[in-house]
């Protein structure tokens, strides 16, 4: 016998997954409500294509600690080098540098749509994932950042996260400089030394101030015995760089007096700080006080471009993990300011401050709290019994759906009747529609009401159910109100 | 002087494109009335990734007339090579047979979102473009194509096209296999034949009943002198297909009939026949008459993997094309029975059928006709007269959004008052808020009716533009008041 070719794998491929049913519905229940937050605060939506030129994305990929972490690439006919955007901001400032003409400004935008990592998968970490952006390019007012992270709030309580259950940090990357310039750590040999110290302030919440501080120093062995070297700063030096990670106070202003003792000797630092107290003096006067937003020097964000302002929005409520200990369920969105992004196309200073959800993120939250909207019902399912009256089942349908309501025939080979109510069942079906040769001939239907007859299969006895009290004959020509009667419409 | 590096272009890749502000919420809202009625119809929706494997997507490229035309593919660096998905099809024949233990059965399913084809980009012709897509996979139903043909007509007519402006026309693969049979063209060494005889009656709306005759046999030249080579069919074989390309009468059961007298000796034909006789009972026992749907065996549909019942949706009225020439618009959805994708990846048969929209052609028809969706209007904008009491500006637009006003504030360099008139008119602004020292220490502000304004500015002299008709001045109290009168809310 000849081989037989081999057929191909019905897969995804690694790293990548399906979404269905109400997994679309729902995140896009949650993205609509978003864009209503965006486009009330005057942001108009944009979206690009899934493909740029790598040269125009560039290499800022976020998150320092995985530099492995790349693109999707190939080369096009022409010899250009083309790759999936691995975020949403990276297409916008070449759509600011491209349009620059054109478009108004400042440019306000939101976006929202997939981005791709050609990273390894892990557990709950996919290759392509959505993210939700707003930007407002060509604003180098304060008050843009201020803005901003006050939609961010607004958002978040847009989609169902209460007040209190939320709270969006906001720390300033000149801040952080001025800390460097204080400690010593400003020089261009020092870059190193800076990320090491970047990354390790950024850790604070897992690793508390001794594991910060042995990580600024010589090093840090973790509990499995791993050494990571640490930037080996000398006592001083770590000890400027932990009364920053220590500078948060009770009030905005209180930190911001704090920060600005900290680094008054740096010019850069120095006007770091004005910024802040430039963006909780705004915030304040709108009434977003700290228990919505708060000046907070533990936020330092991953990413590299980032020239001013950062803010990163955290969920304060409590999930269990996958080992059952409690903890917070942390960041969920992030950004700030940065400068340098379209200055890279046209040579000319051009501000942008933003912020992106973590789309996934959010939406496992609000299923955490059982804050989901989108689930849809299944459709009330009409049975055929004499596969000669297909056209009779379709009138069904056709009705129930011109009354607005779910429906459809069963397709499925008729022939088995027990696998059309499973297959109801399956559609999570309210309610099931019945007409055999009897019921043509005396002019009705029957109706089952799945949701109470499973309730009922649950919590009684066989004999119980063939009772079928869950089950009535209704004349054909009431088949619409009556179906209205059992969805309880 | 050293070079400097150069820096990178800000240029879309060739063959895509950006979608700005209402392009981008036009789409949105009518994939949202679409999806309202396939999911009245019992469809779900499902999301797969953009990427595939090249094994899983297989070689099933539409469109005949472009062979060339391939996907964007790259080798991952575990080897297996992944392209961006060419169409919605594929990727659930995969998902079918991935997932066939846990769907139901039938699976209905729709999807929506862009696909990717590596061709040549022309005017018009994108690299990247929105389908939309439903499909029942598991039916070898007639009734599964009568639905999927009646949902098509109803998701227009949902979107804005009126009856009598669209038809959704109906043929059968079958019945053109059993005409080629009676013509003599069935063998597998005939497969070139068979290509050119349906690319020419694809054709026969552009080149009418000539030129499919010539092209059927030895070929023909078109205006500008440019030759295609023919079938090569004999007399008596053209005279079949030509037959068959007039075989449609006033009403469905006529063309039936006449479909039946033409393929009487083939098995396969006969069997095309009675397919479509049951589509059209059902549809009109529906209602779903000629002004809708009608069996037309003109239509072809270029995709290789059809099987059965083939479906295309045309819109009937007339647009000018480039030249300034009447022409009809033309097609902007198809579909068919493809009963072999599955099996692909299973070995075992599963039946399915579907139809995709074009979602650019049917968004470009809408907005031809004048009846689009998803305009929106630009927000109030509140400028700047002091930059230091910004604080005092952002509570205006603070308030506006809390009353549900779209509005912002100015964010750009408040010193040319001038620029911030332009802002507001390039995004559409309906009301500017003006508030100076003066108005401040009156407790007042000024709001200019900006749509107004412009209207007397195209009809109206420069003189009478300066007293300022449209332009009032109110207690800062009653702003969103002013404003939502401006508005006309």
């Amino acid at each position: 016998m000849a081989d037989k070719p081999r057929r191909p794998r019905a897969e995804t491929p690694k790293g990548f997954r399906d979404y269905f049913g109400a997994e679309v519905t729902m995140r896009k229940s949650m993205l609509d409500r978003i864009a209503a937050v965006y486009h009330r605060y005057g942001f108009d939506p944009l979206e690009t294509s899934a493909v740029e030129t790598v040269e125009a994305l560039g290499k800022f990929l976020p998150d320092v600690d995985r530099p492995n972490e790349g693109v999707f690439a190939w080369q096009d006919e022409d010899a250009d080098w083309l790759a999936l955007r691995y975020d949403l901001t990276a297409p916008l400032a070449r759509v600011a540098a491209q349009y620059r003409n054109d478009l108004p400004s400042p440019y306000r935008r939101y976006a929202m749509g997939p981005v791709w990592r050609n990273e390894k998968p892990g557990p709950g970490r996919f290759r392509q994932f959505y993210q939700c952006d707003a930007d407002t390019v060509g604003s180098s007012s304060v008050a843009a950042d201020a803005e901003i992270c006050a939609m961010l709030a607004d958002a978040l309580e847009e989609v169902g996260i209460p007040r209190g259950d939320y709270v969006v940090k906001v720390n300033n990357r000149k801040v952080l400089n001025g800390v460097m310039e204080v400690a010593g750590l400003a020089g261009d040999d020092k870059e190193a030394e800076r990320g090491i110290v970047l990354r390790a302030i950024d850790k604070i919440d897992r690793l508390g101030p001794e594991g910060v501080r042995a990580l600024l120093g010589e090093g840090r062995k973790d509990e499995s015995g791993d050494f990571t070297k640490g930037a080996g700063l000398s006592e001083e030096q770590a000890e400027v760089v932990m009364g920053f990670t220590t500078a948060k106070r009770d009030t905005g202003t209180a930190t911001v007096a704090r920060l600005r003792e900290l680094v008054a000797s740096s010019v850069v630092g120095a006007e770091g700080v004005d910024e802040l107290e430039g963006i909780a003096e705004l915030l304040d006067a709108q009434g977003y006080g700290p228990d919505r937003i708060v000046i907070d020097p533990g936020v330092v964000r991953g990413l590299g471009y980032y020239t001013g302002p950062v803010y990163e929005a955290e969920l304060t409520f409590e999930i269990l993990d996958e080992k059952g200990r409690k903890r917070q369920f942390g960041s969920v969105a992030g950004g700030g300011r940065y400068d340098g992004l379209v200055k890279r196309f046209t040579g000319q200073d051009v501000p942008a401050t933003g912020i992106s959800i973590g789309v996934d993120r959010l939406l496992a939250a609000l299923q955490a709290k059982g804050r989901v909207e989108g689930e849809t019902a299944g459709p009330v399912v009409v049975t055929v019994m004499d596969r000669d009256r297909m056209a009779d089942y379709m009138a069904m349908v056709g009705e129930l759906r011109q009354a607005g309501i779910r429906a459809e025939v069963y397709l499925g080979n008729p022939k088995n009747f027990g696998n059309q109510l499973k297959y109801a069942d399956k559609r999570q079906s309210p309610v099931a529609v019945i007409q055999g040769g009897n019921e043509a001939a005396a002019g009705t239907v029957i109706l089952k009401d799945l949701i109470l007859g499973a309730k009922i299969a649950e919590s009684a006895t066989l004999e119980e159910w063939k009772d079928r009290p869950a089950q009535v004959e209704v004349p054909r020509g009431d088949l619409v109100a009556a179906v209205r009667k059992m969805l309880g419409q």
